[in-house]
């Protein structure tokens, strides 16, 4: 099943545009009146009929001289809501990596495990201090298309790890989590979650994880983190790279906040 | 801090011979008397001195044409036992993907929290039928050396998925899993750690985790792993790549295994 994207939605009608315009006609050779699937990447997946393609384009039979489709409108038949969406609320801010290749890889599996959003977060120490946004998000919407998903992570703008943590201060409702290396009163993210009520109360549950550039983060920052509720995590005894440590972190909270996991209930204080 | 891998060593002597001396003698410039870090893969990491490098690269000073360092000669002056090690044994059996870098990436990942063997699997379903053992190992072994472990997984020869069930399926003592996108009466690897006992009982519980390919496993295979003891498992309602699967596999183990985890209480049905 192939999965487009588009934003621009009106009532009945979708229209794909650009890329996605020409990927529906160009390479997977769609013409009129094909069933397509469309997401907005905001929980609609859309069963949609292609009603009408630019005419230079039409049947799809172009040379790569010729124009590129500019549009194809879609009339919708269905919406499925929610489809790919998670019982949780994860919002990772991870220091991009020296080799941005490997934070890139992070972007897509997290994806594909199911993340809110993406902070790119600049430390005192990290090395590399910019990223590109386009194609961190060009990224995100392949993955969610393969993985079939109607949710699109949102890449933040890219921020100080300071103003990172001044803007999750006021956020009461959210585990806030901060994993470095420098000794300090740490737990497993499982036993963060189990200490906290979030699982038990919220029907989604909403956190928060901070990991550290290659140098980790500053002492100011791991102070800073903590002034505002981050609490300290360890990710083990292994030494893991910064895009190792991020994953790990996706995976604990997918595992451990979707429904129907027994481990849940396994997680639950013993009483 | 740089680690140099050899198996060979005798007494109080280790050898680093080809890539590994050279890298030491003309990458690192390491000259006679300095100390270096050697491991042997099986859970020794030796600080050594340099007792004698060949005179053709003494000193290091040779250009690209001449011949490379054969062996560096290191007297060990301390065995630290065990760097790096884990409370559990690990065997994943994964199918190689389609496209290899996917599973390079992820023996790199899983190399970086701890498996101890990888078994290439061939199944029914499989598109790429062949991976180079000699690559996958260098993968293993560049992994260890950057996370600073001293246990070299174990890169098995490539098998058939039945095969590979036959072969573990006398092995009582490890908890066996596959996990498959077939409907099936599945738990999520939390509940099968929770119903087993090997937590509990066993210092060094032992797992083995099978991960079909891009098309899944075929219909015997399942048939035939549950047979052999084989219990199925979930990876929840995302729908992960072959390697993402994998990666989810090794690190709930990671976290679910490593002792002193507060997880590994929490996980203890409640009584």
């Amino acid at each position: 099943m192939e999965l487009f994207f588009t934003t621009q939605v009106n009532g009945k009608v979708a229209i794909l545009s650009g890329e996605e315009a020409a990927h529906c006609v160009r390479v997977m050779r769609h013409k009129v009146g094909d069933t397509i699937f469309v997401t907005d990447g905001a929980g609609n997946l859309y069963r949609c009929t292609v009603r009408e393609i630019p005419s230079a384009v039409k049947g799809g039979k172009v040379s790569k001289k010729q124009k590129i489709a500019d549009i194809v409108e879609c009339e919708i038949l269905e919406n499925s809501v929610g489809v790919g969406g998670r019982s949780y609320h994860l919002t990772m801010a991870v220091c991009p990596t020296k080799n941005i290749d490997r934070y890139e890889w992070f972007l897509e599996k997290a994806t594909e495990f199911g993340i809110d959003a993406l902070y790119p977060i600049i430390s005192d120490h990290s090395i590399r201090t910019t990223v590109k946004k386009e194609r961190l998000e060009a990224i995100a919407l392949s993955a969610i298309k393969q993985s079939l998903k109607s949710y699109l992570p949102e890449i933040k703008e890219t921020v100080s790890v300071l103003d990172f943590i001044a803007e999750f201060a006021e956020s009461e409702d959210t585990l806030k989590l901060i994993a470095y290396c420098e000794p300090g009163d740490k737990k497993s993210i499982r036993a963060r979650l189990s200490e906290s009520k979030i699982l038990r109360e919220g029907s989604c549950p909403k956190v928060a994880i901070m990991i550290g550039p290659e140098g980790d983060f500053s002492d100011r920052e791991i102070e800073a983190a903590q002034n505002a509720g981050f609490k300290p995590v360890t990710l083990g005894e292994s030494r893991l790279r910064v895009e190792t440590a991020a994953i790990a972190g996706v995976s604990e909270i997918y595992f451990s906040c979707c429904q129907g996991f027994s481990s849940i209930a396994a997680m639950e204080p013993n009483q």
